[in-house]
C-alpha cells in the first residue's frame, strides 16, 4: 500500500527530517509512505508553486491511501493545503486517514482564541457573529466523517503531546490503520 | 449545469437569505446552485452532523461543479469544510471555480496577525519558526492551482468590499464563468 503522508509538516524546520521519520514507520509495517518533499522544488524558480502542486497531485493520484496531519495550523482549524489533499483523496476514492494532535473539540479550540457566545437565537457564535459549529467535534464536521465513511474515525491523543508538532505516536497509529487494511484487502500491495 | 454552493456563508446569521439571493443569481445565468443549507437538519438531534455532512456529500454528487467562497475564516486561509469540498469536487473530476473577497497574499494576511520575519536560512517563518508560503498566492497552493488547473484562476476583488460577508459580485463574476463553460459544453444543463 502507497499512502501519500499529508500535512504542515513541510513548514517545519526539520521538514526533511519529518517525512524521513514518517516514511521509516511505514516501511517498518510493509507500506511506502510517499513524502511531498520528496520533491526538492527550487522556489526560487518563477513556477515553482505549479511544480510542486503538479507533483504532489501526481504523488496522490499513485497513492492508495492519504495519512493527513489535521493538527491546527495557524488557526481553530487544520492546514488549507492538508485538508484540500484529503477531500480530493476522499474524492477519488481512495483510503482516508488522519491524526490531530491536539484533542479539543472544534468550539473549544475556537473559544481559546476570541469570545464566544450564544446569540438569542441559541447558536453559539464568534466575535463577528458567525456560527461556532458545535458537534463535539475536533474539527468542521465535512472533515471528520469523511473520515469515519471514508477510512478510520480522527486518531487524537488523550491529552496534547508535548511538542505537537513532532509528536508521531498518533501517526504512528494511523500507520497500524492501514496496516490492518492492507492485510485485509491485499489489493493493496 | 448544476452547481454546489460551498463557503462559510452557512454560518452567517442571515445564512438562508444569502443561500436564496446565491441561487437566484445561478437562476438568472440559466443554472441551478444547490445550497447546503437547503437541507433544514434538526442540529439538536443526536446525528445531525452526520446528516449535514450525508447530505452535503449527495448534493456534491448531484452537481456539475463546484463555487466555493475561499474568503478567510477565522484565521489566514479559507474555511477548512470549504476547502475540503473543493478538493472533493476537484477528486471526482467536477468543474472547480472559487473567489475570494479578500485579495491579499497568503503572507501579508499571516503578517497582519502576528511577526512574520526571515530566518537564516531564507525562509518566511511565523512566531512557531513553521515556513509562510510566499508565492503571492492568496491562499495555500495547493488550492489556487487546482482551480487553475481543474476550472478558473481565483476570482477576487481589487479591493476589500466593505462587507466581506455579503457581497456578491465576486461570486456573481464564478457564476458568469460558469454560464460561459456550460455554453461552450453542452453537455452540462
Amino acid at each position: 500500500m502507497i499512502i501519500y503522508l499529508a500535512g504542515p509538516d513541510v513548514f517545519l524546520p526539520d521538514a526533511v527530517e519529518i517525512g524521513r521519520r514518517k516514511a521509516e514507520i511505514c516501511a517498518a509495517h510493509g507500506l511506502t509512505g510517499l513524502y511531498p518533499l520528496d520533491n526538492a522544488v527550487n522556489t526560487a524558480s518563477a513556477d515553482a508553486s505549479l511544480t510542486i502542486f503538479k507533483s504532489n497531485e501526481a504523488m496522490m493520484e499513485s497513492a492508495d491511501a492519504i495519512i493527513a496531519n489535521l493538527t491546527p495550523f495557524r488557526g481553530p482549524s487544520a492546514d488549507a493545503g492538508t485538508v484540500y489533499e484529503l477531500g480530493y483523496m476522499a474524492g477519488r476514492g481512495k483510503l482516508c486517514l488522519a491524526y490531530s494532535n491536539d484533542p479539543a473539540s472544534y468550539a473549544n479550540r475556537v473559544a481559546r482564541r476570541q469570545q464566544v457566545l450564544a446569540a438569542p437565537d441559541g447558536r453559539l457564535i464568534d466575535a463577528e457573529g458567525l456560527t461556532v459549529e458545535e458537534f463535539g467535534l475536533p474539527d468542521n464536521l465535512m472533515m471528520m466523517h469523511a473520515l469515519d465513511l471514508h477510512g478510520a474515525p480522527l486518531v487524537t491523543p488523550a491529552e496534547a503531546p508535548a511538542d505537537i508538532w513532532h509528536d508521531l505516536a498518533c501517526f504512528d497509529a494511523c500507520v497500524r490503520l492501514a496496516a490492518a487494511r492492507a492485510q485485509r484487502q491485499p489489493g493493496f500491495n
